[in-house]
C-alpha cells in the first residue's frame, strides 16, 4: 500500500511536494490542508481531498506524514510540534539560530505521541549540511565553505519589494568566481561576506519614482545589502515577467582536509546544485525524507531527528540487496 | 577512552589508516598486524604494537574495530568474515560484482559473534555511492554519471608492467571534458565507455626493447585499454620517479532530474573529489566508519552494513546537539 501524504500549506512549496509525489509510485497525496477556503482551492491531484488546516487533527488515520510547508518564521515554530502530536511530520525549517528549540519543541511533542518528526529538510539545510558532515567526519581539521547561488532569494527580493517607489523586484546571489577557485585550490582563505558574494537587482520603480534614491536605499539596507558589492538594474514589468519569473537556485559546499603523517597530502571535496526550481527541488527532498520518517515509525522509532540521524537507505524506494547492487 | 584501532595489513592502506587516526583524538592506533615478520616491520606510532596477523584472534580484547587492509581479490574475501568473528570489522571491498556475496558472508559471521561490520568502505565504493543514492532518492527517474580521475589507476599500471620488456608504468585515467560537460548540462547523454574516459600512460621500457611492440600491446589490449583512446608516453625512470612518484586521484558524480507536474523543470547535483592521495583519502573514510562501527556495537547492534546502512552523525566525533548548531 502507498505511503500516504498530507500537505499543510499550499504555497509553492506545497505545489512542489504534490508534483514530488507523483513521482514516487510507493506515495499518494491523500489530502491538502489550507488555511485558505478548501472550496477556493484547485489542487492537480485527482482524487486527493483538500480540507480546512484545523480540521487536521481528526484526518489522523488517513495521513500516514503530513509535510509541513509554510514558512520558518512564523508558522513551523508551532505548527510542526502541534501536528507532531497526530502525524508523523517533516519540515524545512530553517532559522539557524533557532534549530535547537525547534528541534526540542518536535521532539517532545513526538516522543508523547510516539511519532517521528523530521526537521530542516531541504538543501540547505539539508543535503548542504549533511556533505558539511560527511567531510568533516572523513577530514577532521579541515576546512568547509558554502557558496549559495546563482540563485533567487526570496527575502532579498522581499526587502527590496518593500522600499517606498518598487513596484516589484527580483534578488539574485552570485557566488563570486576567484572565491571559488581559491577555496577548490585547497589554500583555505580567509574571506570577507564581501568576498564571497555579489548581489543583483532587478527592480521594476512605480511611474516617476526616483531611481537614485531607490537605488541608494537598496545597497546601504544594513544586514541585506550593505556588505555586499550589489547592481541595481532598473526594468520593465514586462521583462521582469518574461526574463525573472522562473525561482532558481543553487550553491557550492567545498570542503578542503589534509591527510599523511605530516599533513602533506591536500584533498578537496566539493559538492554542487543547479536548480532549475528552489521549491520544487526542496520539496522532493522533504518527500524523500517522508519515505524515512514512515519506516522509522513503522520499525518502533519516535522523536526528532534531523537529516543526521537518517540512514540514506531510507531515502530510497530499493531494499538493501538492489540498492548494494545498484548503486553501491 | 580512546577507540582502540587495530590495522591488518601495513601497505599504503594500512599506513594511510596509520596516518587519518593520528587525526582523531578521540581514536588510538593500538596494534598492526602483519603477515611479515613483525621484527622486520617499523611503524610510525609511537606505543602502537605489532602482531603477526595469525595472532589477531587472541589480541580481541585490545582492539575495538579491526580496519582491514588488505586487498578485494584475494584478501578481504576471506580476512573480512574471519575477522568478524573477533572484532568489529570495516573493510574496502570494492570488487562490485561479488559485494553481495561478501556482504552475506560478513553478515554471517559478524551475527554470530555479536560485531557490527561495515564493507566496502571509501570513495567509490563509498562516498560515490552514497551521492548516486541521496541523488537517486531524492530525484527518482534521474541518472546518475560516474567519472574517475584524473587518477592512478593502480590495477592498469599492473597490467602494463607485466608486458614484455616494461621496466615500470603509472596510468592515468582521464575524464573527458566534453562528456563531464554534456551530462552537467542536465542533457542526460548516452555515452560509451570511449567517449567518457581516455587513458595515458607513463611507460619505463627495458633498455633495447622494441617500443613500438610495447604500444601496440597496450592500446590493443582488451578489457583494458582495447575500448579507450589511449595515450603512451615513454620515459625514463628518472622521469617516473621524479614527476609520477604520487598517487592522486579523484571524479565525479554528476545527476539529473526533473520536477514539476510535467517534468519541467531541471535539477543537477555533483559531488567531486581531488585527491592528492587515493589510499590516505581511503583510510580517512575507513576510520570514519570505525566509529559509527564501534558506536553502533555499543548500542547493542549487530550483523553486516554498508554505508548506506550508517546514519551521518555516527562518523563525526562530534555529539547531535553539537552537530545540529554547527553543520546543519
Amino acid at each position: 500500500m502507498a505511503i500516504r501524504i498530507g500537505i499543510l500549506g499550499y504555497g509553492n512549496l506545497g505545489k512542489g511536494v504534490e508534483c514530488a509525489v507523483k513521482h514516487n509510485p510507493d506515495m499518494e497525496l491523500a489530502a491538502v490542508f489550507t488555511r485558505r477556503d478548501p472550496a477556493s482551492l484547485t489542487i492537480l491531484t485527482e482524487g486527493a481531498k483538500v480540507y480546512r488546516a484545523a480540521d487536521a487533527p481528526e484526518k489522523k488515520d488517513e495521513i500516514d506524514v503530513m509535510i509541513l510547508c509554510g514558512g520558518s518564521a512564523t508558522d513551523l515554530p508551532w505548527q510542526t510540534p502541534d501536528m507532531a502530536r497526530y502525524f508523523n511530520v517533516v519540515d524545512s525549517f530553517d532559522t539557524h539560530a533557532r534549530i535547537s528549540e525547534h528541534f526540542e519543541a518536535v521532539d517532545k511533542a513526538a516522543r508523547e505521541s510516539g511519532h517521528v518528526g523530521i526537521i530542516s529538510v531541504g538543501w540547505d539545510p539539508g543535503m548542504f549540511s549533511l556533505n558539511r558532515l560527511y567531510a568533516n567526519g572523513i577530514l577532521p581539521g579541515g576546512k568547509d565553505y558554502t557558496f549559495w547561488g546563482k540563485g533567487v532569494s526570496q527575502g532579498h527580493s522581499d526587502a527590496i519589494r518593500r522600499i517606498d517607489g518598487v513596484k516589484d523586484a527580483r534578488q539574485y546571489t552570485i557566488p563570486v568566481d576567484r572565491a571559488l577557485e581559491a577555496v577548490r585550490s585547497g589554500e583555505n582563505p580567509e574571506l570577507t561576506v564581501r568576498e564571497k558574494h555579489t548581489r543583483e537587482c532587478f527592480v521594476v520603480a512605480e511611474d516617476g519614482a526616483d531611481l537614485d534614491k531607490i537605488r541608494e536605499t537598496i545597497v546601504n539596507m544594513p544586514n541585506y545589502f550593505s556588505d555586499y558589492d550589489t547592481t541595481v538594474h532598473f526594468i520593465s514589468e514586462e521583462e521582469l515577467q518574461r526574463d525573472h519569473a522562473g525561482i532558481p537556485h543553487g550553491g557550492f559546499v567545498i570542503c578542503s582536509g589534509k591527510t599523511g603523517w605530516r599533513d602533506e597530502n591536500k584533498h578537496v571535496i566539493e559538492y554542487s546544485l543547479k536548480l532549475d526550481s528552489n521549491p520544487e527541488f526542496t520539496s522532493s527532498v522533504l518527500v524523500a525524507y517522508a519515505r524515512a520518517a514512515y519506516r522509522l515509525n513503522r520499525e518502533g522509532q519516535s522523536g526528532c531527528k534531523s537529516v543526521f540521524d537518517i540512514a540514506p537507505a531510507y531515502l530510497s524506494a530499493m531494499d538493501g540487496a538492489e540498492l548494494r547492487k545498484r548503486l553501491l
